[in-house]
């Protein structure tokens, strides 16, 4: 099995500073907890709610920053998952970004390819397919938030090997009914369940100007269901068999992947 | 508003004078409670649980069969759709079917796709993509069971301009954690809030063969909630905003389907 930690954090707004001694302890906690793959919320290295891109490129970094090198030290025999916001080639051009680490360093980076609400007027979307990355904890398909609503993108990563979907989200409270999970971990859950791969969602923490988050943190099983969330704590830990991703049968005469039709779809 | 209606059955195998019967009193009881739209469940027309392609032909029949008349005349002022054993050109081509009907009669027919597990052994898979269908209650998109668990299809149907996707299922017995909805109702909601479209799912009761169900009848609202579900009775009645399914704006950024970045999927 392998052990997967989500941290759900609460970074300060622009804080480059603080936020990276605060990712950087909760991978060593998470790693002293024996995790093989830690997640972080999307935009850890800065925080949320910028009303504009000039003042999120002054929070933005680069592909070669210490920040990683960091993150990379932390990580020791594990593999890292975490947002930070990117500065791209021209001061006007921010990302919304992930980047998937190990002790030797970024192994992959990733651009959010569809943004939420306001993002639009603060970042530019990426132009690259949510990736999955070859590590020494398996194939790790990533994607950051408003991303999993697509079901696209969690059956792209599915389709091309992922046996875990890592996803840093930031997701801001919205109503829902007494006794259900939060929508976006129904919509989590029906794409673990349909892929059967297991999907990682790291929450974040906090109120940043005025906005609250569900802190909503869940990890999923590939057979969709929930097997931790996180409660009151930052650090969610559970095992989870990676492995069972690699067989989408679901019965004698079903596979998931095998039955589609693709032909019939009107995408 | 549009008065949506399931009416959760137990046919008996192979019966079809006995299943006339009660899908015809099943419409005209929903329809008496001012149902504008009446789903009945899988193979409602039949039973489910045939043993061979043979035994299903036995009780599968043609689409200009007395019983789509019959359903016709107990329709009223509503739409009928529900799920029927079809028998193809050749007596070893058995189809699991829908057919949406209005007091005119059939309006349109539907062939399963995705084939569940012994269904393979039994029935022809149909090779045209679930429709959607214009009828004087909206726009409905029909699937059946196990289709619905592809997100293409249900994402086709709402691209397509379902207001309401009907799907006529029969949902074997699984095991769930305590509190959680049927996984095939976590897989709804997340395409009806994944699409802003409502989805009613039409399941059905008794035992047959040893085979126990779900009895999950649910319908649920655009915005991906469970409006109703089958509880004690068979007749579940909600009203749903159909309307609300032609606007897939969810923020001032975002429309569910304009965000789609198709040449991203690797589908």
């Amino acid at each position: 099995v392998t052990r997967i930690a989500c941290q759900q954090l609460a970074p300060r707004l622009g804080d480059l500073e603080h936020n990276t001694a605060m990712t950087v302890t909760a991978i060593r906690v998470a790693v002293d907890a024996g995790a093989d793959v830690v997640v972080l919320p999307e935009l850890a290295s800065s925080g949320y709610m910028f009303t504009s891109t000039a003042e999120a490129a002054e929070a933005a970094i680069g592909r070669d920053h210490d920040l990683f090198r960091s993150w990379a030290e932390a990580a020791g025999d594990a593999v890292v998952v975490g947002g930070f916001c990117e500065i791209g080639d021209t001061p006007d051009t921010v990302y919304n970004s992930a980047v998937v680490v190990d002790r030797t360093g970024p192994l992959a980076f990733y651009r959010k390819t569809h943004l939420w609400d306001a993002e639009n007027t603060v970042f530019t979307p990426g132009d690259d397919a949510p990736p999955v990355v070859e590590t020494r904890a398996g194939r790790i398909g990533v994607c950051i938030c408003y991303d999993l609503e697509f079901c696209e993108v969690t059956r792209s990563l599915a389709l091309a090997g992922a046996e875990l979907i890592a996803a840093p989200v930031n997701w801001p409270t919205v109503e829902r009914p007494a006794g259900e999970h939060p929508p976006e971990v129904v919509i989590a859950m029906a794409a673990a369940r349909t892929n059967k791969v297991a999907i990682a969602c790291c929450d974040r923490d906090g109120i940043e100007r005025g906005q609250d988050w569900t802190r909503g943190t869940t990890i999923i099983g590939s057979d969709g269901w929930v097997l931790a969330t996180a409660g009151e704590g930052g650090l969610v830990v559970t095992d989870v068999d990676l492995t069972a991703a690699r067989d989408k049968r679901i019965s004698a005469h079903n596979d998931l992947h095998a039955d589609r039709r693709p032909t019939l779809y009107q995408l």
